[in-house]
Parts: structure tokens; C-alpha cells; sequence
């Protein structure tokens, strides 16, 4: 036997294996390929919608604030003081008094992803529901693992969503869903649909959950959070990944009626009792509390954004209107897939989405000042 | 109209709301239920099988040893550093080099419970298992929610598991099974079975997933990760929630063939690209890699365990045989649930089941000898 032909029985053995030992379910699943981590040298990292900004100091004395030998013990499964935190947060924001959140209003999870993933099993599975056909790619994955049917509603060509598509959806028969899930800003546009517009879709579809994903929403968008004392159907999802530059620490809240808030937990506590470690839950709200630290932060992104639009306009960039950390743009000549390679060649990683509509484009995460200067200079050089 | 009227009509409407909004998945779920942590008074608490002792000190210079500026990035979402210590960890206890174990052999997640609930989907759904009938509480809530047939085998009166009732279940048709969840030792009975009698388990089911669940399995108990490297259908699962103190902090890790380390991979990244935050990670490789500490700690636990067995003998209690951090004990005369409430108005919480079978038992977990002198001296004062 050489060595090549006992690699095939390996692979065959292996493939038998596979079949006898994975569920139906588990091979009929895509997972989601996040963007890459690379080890193999320095690079100008724009991929990954990080932020280039460390969180606020606050964050550091919090976490070395925890008694170490406090964590020989289970956190709080509730995440109790975090709820309230954030639910006195957001009241904070708002000058009317007569409808507040509380902690009952909140959900704390172990990312926004995983909240995204409980969505599904909580209100989607075994129905039909809607999302944008460009959109975060990992709406589609989740629906396969929790058995959902789904339908990509286009965007326009502009990439902006027609909020037309989503109103009304109980009653339009094939046209219509159980539920909706809409990201604002979407991904990987970052464009951003105003409060009135996701209002008005909220509003129409009473009898079916709206979840709308605000991961990017503090980069200039106008989130729905104060509309969901009006609204039991509305579920808004928030990352502290992004505007709280806690990517590396996992931590993500939804905002919701408590019937919302209930049927997150029943999936949660079916699931795992305990999302949030004690370490990322104390640092989570120290960020929370610094309303400074986020601001500027978010500010000078925001800032840095616009400065970059003007110069990619003037070399010939068409460039999404962005509410968001990072921007969708493509060349009047020169391909997205040639730009993408050379521009990892030169050191600096973007995104690109090998796929129908959006493959001539790159998003690209808004850096630091210096970061993005590179960036310029190195897309100078390659058209 | 009266506020009891209007609160009935509010809870109408609520319970209407709630079937519009939730999945007939999410509305026939029953979820776990964790151990009380409560926070009216300080208890002695023996209720949650935490360890009484600190985690080791190099987890706390590690965590302090988290880069505050790498919180922004977001954590490496293969854990390849964490795998590789684990992987060397176990290769390090065997002597023989014939079959060692790799990275590929290993797959983290938040908490054991967490890589509980992806054993699910990537092997079970659509499937019939089988569990203990007196088992972790846990196990049919995670079939439910992951849609998974099963059958619950009666342990025998003592709680001890029939190993014949686990062998070559795939050709047993009516009495046979497509995949089997075994904690050993179990819970909350303590019991374990031996390393030789799991082997043939494993062996005689090579064509399903044999899924270990090895929790307690530290504080002496036989692992069988070792024959990992033996068998494509043995599947171990640990946390380091129990012998090394980081119940907060949230790790556990699974071992097994690369076609079931694939399988966990591709349910987690079809949930949550990034289940490991960067503390947790680095946390748990220093734990891992302090042997002095953990021989120390679990040797500590199971001295005490012998010694309030001992006790508890002469005090009229029959104690199931333990291999756990935990006793599951019952007395003479006095019920269960008598000696659950005494001892909770004495200050002192351990956990008692209101369910056909143990319900005139309770499950105390090992503290430290002076909480358990407190723990004998009231229980003491009960009967």
C-alpha cells in the first residue's frame, strides 16, 4: 500500500465516519467564515469593523477589579447589575419620564451573534421571515441551523432598503412573513435607514417580532431603543464590539418588550445558564458608564469617515453613504477582487464578498487617522 | 374598570402576544434551572458544586496580563493557542507516544455547558439518544431544544449505571439508540463507572457518538480522554468550572476524533464565530498549565469528602459512593426535603430535587472543612 492510496482509504474511511457520526443537520450546514485573523505578518487590519481605539480606562480597573477568588463561583445567570446598568443608560438619553426601561427590558449575551442565534430558536423557527438580500451573511446561517425559512427581500440599486417590502407582512400572503430581521445600518453597505422609516415598518407589522441589529447604529445612525416602550414587537440588538471597542471581550444586549425579553431567556436558559463571565461583565460596565470615552471615541471615527469619503470620491471611488464604522466602495476601473489582493500585498486587509451584487466592492473599517492614510496611499499606488 | 380588571386584561394580552411572538419551539421549552445563588443573606453555599478554593495566582497574573488596548480586536476565533496547551496538557500524563493527541483533538467553549448544547445539533438532532434516567437535569432540555428523541435508562437501586444496558446499541432496534450522553461520575448521584468499563461501551457502539460527559471527573474518577486517540466515536467533555476553580469565568473543553472536533466546529460557527473571550482564554491556559495547583486543590476536596462520608455514616446517613466534588446522601428517618429547609434556615444551602426516585436525597457539595464542620454540626442539630 503507498502512501497515497492509504491517504484515500483515510479519506474514505473518514467520509463514512462523518456520515455515520454527524446529524442531517450538521452536514447540511455552511457556517459563517469570519474575516481573517491572520499570523503571518503585520498587517493594517480594516477587515474585521474592529475598532482602532482602546475601550475606556474605566474598563482596565474594572476588570482587575474583580476578586479573583471570586471566580470560583458561577456569575450572576441573570447578569442583574448589568441590566439594570444598561436599562438606566438608555433612560438616561431620553427627557420623557413616562415610559422607562428596566432590567426586565434587557437580555445580556455573549456577543450580538449569539443573541442573533437565539433570536432564531425564540421567535423564527418553524416560521417564514424576511431580511435584505445584501445583509449580514450570517442571518442566512442561523436560519439553517434553526430551521427557518427565509426570504432575501433586493435592495435597491443604490444598496438602500425599500421600506415599502416590509410593511404589512402579516397580510400579503407569499409576499408577507412571520417576522423580520433588518439590520441599520446594514452590513455591508453601511447605510442606514432613518427612525421614522424603521418606525413605520414596526408599526405596521404588530403581530410579527421586528429585530432590528444596531450593531453599527452609534456611528451616526438614529437607533430605535426609545421606541421599544411603545412597541412589544420590536427588538433591537446592540454589540459592545464595535463604539465600545470591547470586541476581544464578547458582549452584546438586546432591548425588547418583556414577552421579547422572555422568549430570549427561554432559549438562553435551554441553552446555557451561564453566557457572561464575571470578568466580561464587570468591564462591560465600566464601558457602559463612560459616556465620555464614547463619545469621543465614536466621534473621531466618525470624523476620520468622512475626512477618507472625500479623498476615495476624488480618485474615483463610488463610495455607499455610510452611517456606519466602515465603508462600501468601489472604483469606476479598476476591480475590487485586483485592489483587495494588492492591497493585502502591500499590507493592509480589507474585505471582500466574493458574490453576486456586491463583488466589484470592498468594505473597508474605518482606522485610525495614520491607518487610513496608509490605506490611501497604498490604493494611490495600485490604480 | 379596577386595576385587578385591568391587570387581568394586560396579562390577556400578554399571553396573546406571546403566541403571536414566540416559536412553538420556544413556547414548549422547559428550561434548566441553576442552583439558587440568593442574595438576602451569606450561606454556607454547598448547593452549586463550586470549589471552595481560590483558582491558582498565576490566573490572576495572566488576566492581568490582557493587553487593555487588544479588548478592541476581536479574540482569535479557533482558541489555537488554548487548544495546543490542552493538547500537550493530556499528552504530558500519558507515557506512551504512540497516539498523542493534537489541536485538532480539542474544541473550547463557554462552559461545558455550552459544548453540551453543540453535542446536540452536531450529532443528535433528528436522532434517538440515550442518558441515564437519573442524570444532569440539563440533558433533556437540551434534546428539546435541538429536537432530539430520548430514551432515559433506569439506573439500578443503587444508582449505579448497568453498563450492559449501553452495549451495541445499534443493533438493539427498539431497545437500541443512535447516540449516547454519559456523565461519569454521574450526577448528582456521584457514581462513576471505571475506565475499563467505558471502553466498552465506547467499543461496542463504533458506529455512533459516545458523548462522556467528564465534569467531576478530577476529583477521582478514571478519565478516558486517553483512549481518544483510540476510538473516532469517543467524544469527552471538560470544564474548569469545577477542579480548577473558574466557574466564573466560563471555559470548558471537549476531546475527540477530528471528524467530531469538525462537527462541534461547524454548529459553533453556524451560532457564534467567537464563543472565547481573550481573559478567559488567557485565564484558563494558566490554570491549565499550574499541575501543582490542581493536584493540590482536588486533593484537598476529596480528603474532605472522605472524612464528612465518614461522619456522616455514623450519623445514620447512607452516602452513594463518590468520585465527584459533591455527596448525594439521604438518612434514616428524617426526609429529604425536611433536612433541605432546616439546614437553609441554619444558614447553609445544598441542593435538593423534588423529582420520582432521589427526592428523599440531597446533593451536598465538598466546601471547605471548616463550612462542612458547620454543615455537620447543623445538620446534626436537625435529626
Amino acid at each position: 500500500m503507498n502512501a497515497k492510496h492509504g491517504k484515500m482509504l483515510k479519506n474514505e474511511k473518514g467520509a463514512i465516519l462523518m456520515k455515520n457520526f454527524l446529524s442531517q443537520l450538521a452536514l447540511g450546514l455552511e457556517p459563517y467564515v469570519p474575516g481573517e485573523q491572520p499570523k503571518d505578518r503585520k498587517y493594517v487590519k480594516l477587515n474585521t469593523n474592529e475598532n482602532p481605539y482602546p475601550p475606556s480606562e474605566k474598563v482596565e480597573a474594572a476588570i482587575h477589579g474583580v476578586a479573583m477568588d471570586q471566580l470560583r463561583l458561577y456569575p450572576d445567570p441573570e447578569s442583574t447589575d448589568l441590566r439594570v446598568t444598561i436599562a438606566d443608560y438608555f433612560n438616561g438619553l431620553v427627557d420623557c419620564e413616562s415610559a422607562l426601561l428596566t432590567a426586565n427590558n434587557v437580555f445580556m449575551g455573549n456577543g450580538s451573534d449569539e443573541i442573533l442565534a437565539f433570536v432564531f430558536p425564540a421567535f423564527f423557527t418553524g416560521r417564514y421571515i424576511v431580511f435584505p438580500n445584501i445583509t449580514y451573511s450570517f442571518y442566512p446561517v442561523y436560519a439553517n441551523l434553526f430551521q427557518t425559512e427565509y426570504r432575501e427581500i433586493p435592495l435597491l440599486e443604490d444598496f438602500s432598503v425599500r421600506v415599502e417590502d416590509y410593511l404589512n407582512l402579516a397580510s400579503k400572503g407569499d409576499l408577507g412573513a412571520d417576522g423580520i430581521l433588518i439590520p441599520n445600518p446594514n452590513a455591508p453597505t453601511g447605510r442606514a435607514l432613518s427612525k421614522a422609516e424603521i418606525e413605520q415598518i414596526v408599526a405596521s407589522n404588530p403581530e410579527i417580532v421586528v429585530a432590528v441589529d444596531e450593531a453599527y447604529i452609534d456611528f451616526g445612525g438614529e437607533s430605535v431603543v426609545d421606541l421599544v416602550p411603545k412597541y412589544d414587537n420590536l427588538l433591537v440588538i446592540h454589540t459592545l464590539s464595535k463604539s465600545r471597542s470591547l470586541a476581544g471581550l464578547r458582549v452584546g444586549f438586546a432591548i425588547g418588550s418583556d414577552i421579547l425579553i422572555d422568549g430570549l431567556n427561554r432559549v438562553k436558559n435551554s441553552f446555557n445558564s451561564y453566557t457572561m463571565d464575571r470578568i466580561a461583565m464587570a468591564g462591560a460596565k465600566a464601558a457602559i458608564l463612560d459616556h465620555d470615552h464614547f463619545n469621543e471615541n465614536r466621534n473621531k471615527i466618525i470624523a476620520t469617515r468622512e475626512r477618507v469619503v472625500g479623498r476615495l470620491e476624488a480618485m474615483g471611488f463610488s463610495v455607499v453613504p455610510s452611517k456606519a464604522n466602515f465603508i462600501f466602495i468601489s472604483h469606476e476601473t479598476k476591480p475590487a477582487a485586483e485592489l483587495f489582493y494588492g492591497l493585502r500585498e502591500l499590507g493592509i486587509l480589507v474585505r471582500y464578498f466574493k458574490k453576486p451584487l456586491i463583488d466589484n466592492h470592498l468594505r473597508v473599517s474605518i482606522g485610525t487617522d495614520e491607518e487610513m492614510d496608509q490605506f490611501l496611499k497604498a490604493l494611490a499606488s495600485l490604480i
